[in-house]
């Protein structure tokens, strides 16, 4: 199947049956999320993977109820970097640098140059930024859940600050920006199943330049 | 190839050697964005496709002197409405209506909720937002460009309020967020394509609540 094939089979699940995905499916979910492109290779988020019955009934309390939360056998939640600090953007580059088999000197000049960028701005506006890197991400995550046929429901309708409580995110640096309930759509109970996939007409949604 | 794959293959392309994308290429790259999913389907973004050799020197004029904007033979540009507003928003719904044949009635109650949320924000608040769909689709293009194999540069570094200015943006209710340049590497000229991919080890990128 095509990525067009599948983002055309794929919709925002209303209801799931409760089959669970199978491990091996979810890896593959997470290492597509974890390749995603990022400003500079910072990869500033995280992943919590929910599969604990009970927390994932706390997480739908502070979800809107949403049922998917409980039908969905993992939910993913992107967490972003509630700031960028000198100690996190230097781990990264002496991680990759070390990686790559190179001296720290061979970034220095490019790190300086974040640090003065990043450093100078609030910490809404580095989340801000970090939080846009988790979306390219959690597209990753949607696509490949799409191609692995599996059903996914893209949210942002939760309480953030309460999400962050319950998982111990701020003790981590980190603040929750999205949720990805994986399972299966049951047919028979979901109203959005069959109804047509609306997007804006090309026409209006690319503007050539020629 | 399998999505893994292609984002293994993919890479920040920094040099590019010229050859055009054909237009094919471009449109299914163009179709997997505008299937990516947005917030309750607003789809608050554009994209604007640049093939015309002065507005890309012009952009690249304003994007820092990177090459790649010249090299590639498409610039796409993802801009964001720069607020919701009711008059938007109601479109969407009464176009998505009439596509799915059900009457305004259908999505009263929900249009109103959304219009109580956004029209009680900034501007700025509702462009960060429609920003973060942009994201989505962004990651979308690039996911389909890597899977066809041509080569793309994700770029944020470049003077948006100069580029929304050169492109008219700000008459169209847009902003721009992001940059893709498509093309195919130079693998001679380029020092970053045999760099070893370096992400976040599994590790320390996944949190696990089971």
């Amino acid at each position: 199947m095509s990525l067009i094939e599948a983002l055309n089979w794929r919709y925002a699940t209303k209801k799931m049956n409760g089959q669970p995905v199978a491990q091996e499916k979810v890896d593959q979910i997470l290492a597509a999320a974890r390749l995603a492109p990022s400003s500079s290779g910072l990869q500033p988020f995280k992943i919590i993977v929910v599969t604990n019955p009970e927390l994932k009934e706390q997480l739908k309390a502070v979800g809107y109820a949403q049922e998917q939360i409980t039908d969905a056998s993992h939910v993913l939640i992107f967490a972003a970097w509630d700031n960028y600090t000198e100690e996190r953007i230097k781990s990264v580059f002496a991680f990759t640098n070390a990686e790559r088999g190179m001296p720290e000197s061979a970034t220095a000049d490019y790190v300086s140059r974040l640090l003065g960028m990043y450093l100078g701005r609030t910490p809404e506006e580095n989340f801000n930024h970090a939080a846009r890197q988790a979306y390219i991400s959690f597209g990753m995550a949607i696509a490949e859940a799409a191609l692995l046929k599996v059903d996914a429901t893209p949210m942002e309708g939760f309480d953030a600050a309460k999400v962050d409580e319950l998982l111990g995110l701020n003790d981590l640096g980190l603040r929750s920006v999205t949720l990805l309930p994986l399972g299966y759509r049951d047919e028979a109970g979901d109203w959005l199943v069959n109804q047509k996939k609306v997007r804006t007409p090309v026409e209006d949604f690319i503007i050539e330049y020629k």
